[in-house]
């Protein structure tokens, strides 16, 4: 894809400023939005990184206004610089792929450049070990768009192949009871000893500590997911990780102790 | 766990320095590694963070001693800071798995941080428009550590249940077949028309332009894809993304357009 970079006055930057602390961004996260002249975002996400947007237009938005803001960002790329602002990766769970269907539906062609971000999903992880080192899946409980019953299936799929599951947006007040069916589905497959890591707010402002647990134990921390809790369910290989005596996460090997003696 | 910055004399990072060049990085990758005495990690990895690492004590290692690399890394890390560097998120088919169960089985208790980075997935996808904009999975085809038989199982599932997948380590020398089995896999579920991206050294040194392609056309570049190869298959939602006439990448619609008219 053509850059915003190579014209220079005008583009489009749909930017992943990763969990939310501004250590964790990229630098090319920092210099599309240093450059831009529009800034478009949620206001939780623009909110760490305010001392970049000084000088710019910012476009607040909230949530459930996907297509108007991102028909607003592209109208404006048309003739300035604009970054479009997602947490995480723009492009998992984010703005990117709204933004590309409302630009290709308009017939414009202009510049633009998906930039990368750390996926909450990696940065859930970085705190509990290594739960993820091999083969995983990531899975969003919301149903407002995507149907629960092709959920529950896909639930089911990777359950089965005992491959570890990193679940976004696990529970909220509209759909208290959403988690509650994942776990059953994993319990189908899994015996209660597989590990089981709930994570609040990775690597943001209001970061708590998180909760190692096994999926028969789930139940004693289930009022504490919500919508800023990732869930990372271990597959059938996963397992808790000490430091000396203490549990400290999840690891997933990779196979590794089939094949050396350490 | 604790941080190696609260004890300031000693401990281990384990760094992901993201896909390759340095302005993928976060700034908490690039403070570690700063802050390190000893760096330790592949050659392929350290080249592009060369200005990093002056004033420093570098190991370079080759692939294939994961096990020596992590026992050396702890060794140090009782006395000295160490960064330990893996290419992409160092939790993702990365250093962080091995190095914390080398570290839990020698028994040794030090200040320890996992630092997150863009994954190569992430990288990749990036490139290609938002093919990843739901629920994915990523699967390697390297049957160094797990059996065929499993990855042909963990293929089959997803492929069932229509999510995208990213195929880490595709084909090698060693393997030149695996690909072909995987694409067989996905035939069973998919048209020839769900699309698919081949995309090779995403944002390194060498990235060569990606190419979009179909499920039943891509024999016609199977010969193009390697080890430093990361393919995209898409899920039942998934496809080709336009801009004007161009094809320019994938997208997977979060379902936006059932909820929405634009």
């Amino acid at each position: 894809m053509p850059s915003p970079d190579e014209h220079g006055s005008c583009g489009l930057w749909i930017v992943g400023v990763g969990p939310g602390r501004m250590e964790y961004m990229t630098g090319r996260a920092i210099d599309a939005i240093s450059r831009a002249e529009y800034v478009i975002g949620n206001d939780s996400y623009l909110e760490p990184i305010r001392s970049l947007l000084a000088g710019k237009t910012v476009i607040p938005s909230s949530m459930g206004k996907e297509v108007e803001r991102a028909t607003k960002a592209i109208d404006l790329a048309k003739f300035h610089r604009v970054a479009i602002v997602s947490g995480g990766d723009a492009g998992v769970y984010g703005m990117a792929g709204i933004v590309l269907e409302v630009l290709e539906h308009s017939g414009a062609e202009i510049p633009v450049e998906v930039v990368p971000g750390v996926t909450a999903a990696n940065a859930g992880a970085s705190l509990v070990g290594s739960p993820l080192s091999g083969d995983f899946a990531t899975i969003s409980l919301s149903d407002l768009l995507t149907p629960l019953e092709v959920i529950e299936k896909r639930l089911d799929a990777v359950f089965s192949v005992g491959i570890p599951v990193v679940i976004y947006n696990p529970r909220s007040h509209g759909r208290p009871h959403n988690f509650a069916l994942a776990v059953e589905h994993a319990r189908k497959y899994y015996p209660a000893t597989v590990p089981v890591a709930v994570i609040k707010t990775a690597l943001r402002e209001g970061q708590a500590d998180p909760v190692i647990t096994t999926l028969g134990a789930i139940e004693s921390v289930i009022e504490e997911i919500d919508m800023h809790t990732m869930v990372i369910i271990g597959g059938n290989e996963s397992r808790i990780w000490r430091m000396g005596k203490n549990v400290k996460g999840i690891i997933t090997p990779r196979g590794y102790h089939h094949k050396y003696v350490y």
